[in-house]
């Protein structure tokens, strides 16, 4: 009773998630099981892939990759959104770590290093992020776009990108920094990696280089007010609504934000971005896609980023 | 007045490593000048990458480049040997830290993490991992050749190969483990990545069939032969000599070869895997590739191999 792909296009974001999600979650496990043998590192990885996350980057991936004419069935895309999903998961347990942002507390539960101690959360770390690529090596498409993805992702996950982002925080923390920096920061940490993931899709759905150049600027903008929102909740929320400790961004001088604009400057940058990730979607781009509007999936992610 | 490629089929190791890391070495550091711009995160990933590694790995791979028929530069292979040379010294970044080996020594300098820090420690490993796929991405070959090199590459790295050895180390250490344990141990943490990067090769120089599985089997062979001389060297080198902690396995209750079979029965071990690595190099594989006998370099890099 699965929708057909194309129907994602016309429904909720939540309804995306569920119709995607409902297959790649027991992939993620089953091919986790299938690749992944020795016994702490195996429990240590399948821990924090499995420990509730939204999936909004792959989901995100596999929208996208819904919008151009080619047919791609949910099962064609599961290794390129699970290689997304397992970068991500990565981030996630080596932000954790004691000497990085040490945070106890992951989506409610003990983080990776807390279960596991710190070299098992280092190694299943690494884990992912290997195994990412070999996933993306062994996708159904052709090895030019399977080569592409590889490209797209190494460089939105890397040292000029997410990683380049938490190095700038670990090494602005507690320092004045200038909005350009604080963008710059953002935009590595957080916007790079769902552009990334949005043009994984955009590949996979063979995308014109218009349209993928509205995808990336549609991410981006998407991007930054994801990480906009993050840094508000962080002050508005409490420790049990955001299933991580909340308050620790002012707890530890982080360059956020809130910290730089306030939490009124921080929610006019929020609608900015907003207003742009709308923006990116021209009239000639969606008339090219068939479509008069945005469609309702993404017009409705862009709604749940109201604060 | 570099060598021709092929020259350094029938000269010493040393030559091979000199002719070969006389282009790599200056790519390294350019390169990753040019792809990362985030200071600390540079500096972090530039330090260790130049801190005087052997570059068996990448050396190896090019020499088994040069076994085909096909005329194939040193410059052409500056991509993949490069990933390879990354994907080694990420791993060492991380093998050094405080909550892995914890090591504050490595080629008789500081280690990474005692520079810069624990979190730019481990950011600068995560970054090396990641840069190497977008390096092979980028290599002078057609598309089915660098996506076979991105599987090869992340199974040999990940989480079925040498991070496996990693944790199955973490793991055991202290506990009495069998000899098919210890051998599956040795296998991952160090064959694995050494197999990998002869196979990268033997892609890269469009060898046979036939010509890779012998390959992989000397490869195989000669990854052990690498680790069982490391366990002898910590017993009976100097901090001096190793350039590293020396009697570290023993003070930490490490399962090596020497811990389980004693100096002698590890240096019996150490002779069984080079009499395996000189095997693989059958009389049907060396004639289809144009060889009476084991190429120079290789028979030399063997005989390096003998304590």
């Amino acid at each position: 009773m699965a929708a057909t792909p194309k129907t994602v296009l016309n429904n909720s974001w939540a309804a995306a998630t569920q119709t995607f999600t409902a297959v790649l979650n027991p992939f993620l496990t089953a091919q986790v099981d299938a690749d992944v043998a020795q016994q702490p590192l195996h429990d240590a990885m399948a821990y924090t892939l499995a420990s509730g996350g939204k999936r909004l980057r792959p989901v995100l991936a596999f929208v996208i990759s819904q919008l151009g004419s080619a047919a791609l069935s949910a099962q064609d895309f599961l290794f390129p959104a699970g290689a997304i999903e397992l970068i991500q998961t990565y981030s996630l347990i080596h932000d954790d770590l004691p000497a990085m942002d040490n945070d106890d507390l992951r989506r409610g539960k003990p983080s990776n290093h807390i279960q596991f101690g710190e070299a098992q959360a280092i190694l299943a770390g690494d884990g992912l992020l290997t195994l990412a690529f070999s996933w993306l090596a062994r996708a159904p498409f052709n090895t030019a776009v399977r080569i592409a993805m590889v490209q797209v992702l190494a460089d939105a996950a890397g040292p000029a990108g997410m990683v380049a982002g938490q190095s700038q925080d670990m090494a602005d923390t507690g320092e004045d920094i200038t909005d350009t920096a604080l963008h710059q920061l953002v935009a590595n940490k957080t916007a790079q990696l769902i552009t990334g993931a949005a043009e994984i899709g955009a590949l996979a759905g063979q995308l014109t280089v218009s349209q993928r150049a509205a995808v990336r600027d549609f991410a981006w903008a998407l991007g930054q007010a994801f990480q906009i929102r993050d840094d508000i909740l962080d002050v508005i929320e409490t420790t049990a609504e955001l299933g991580k400790t909340a308050g620790k961004d002012a707890a530890e001088h982080k360059n956020t934000y809130v910290s730089f604009y306030g939490l009124a400057g921080a929610r006019q940058q929020l609608q900015a971005a907003l207003m742009a990730a709308r923006a990116a979607w021209t009239p000639a781009v969606l008339a090219s896609l068939g479509f008069a509007a945005i469609p309702a999936v993404l017009a409705d992610l862009i709604q749940q980023l109201e604060e």
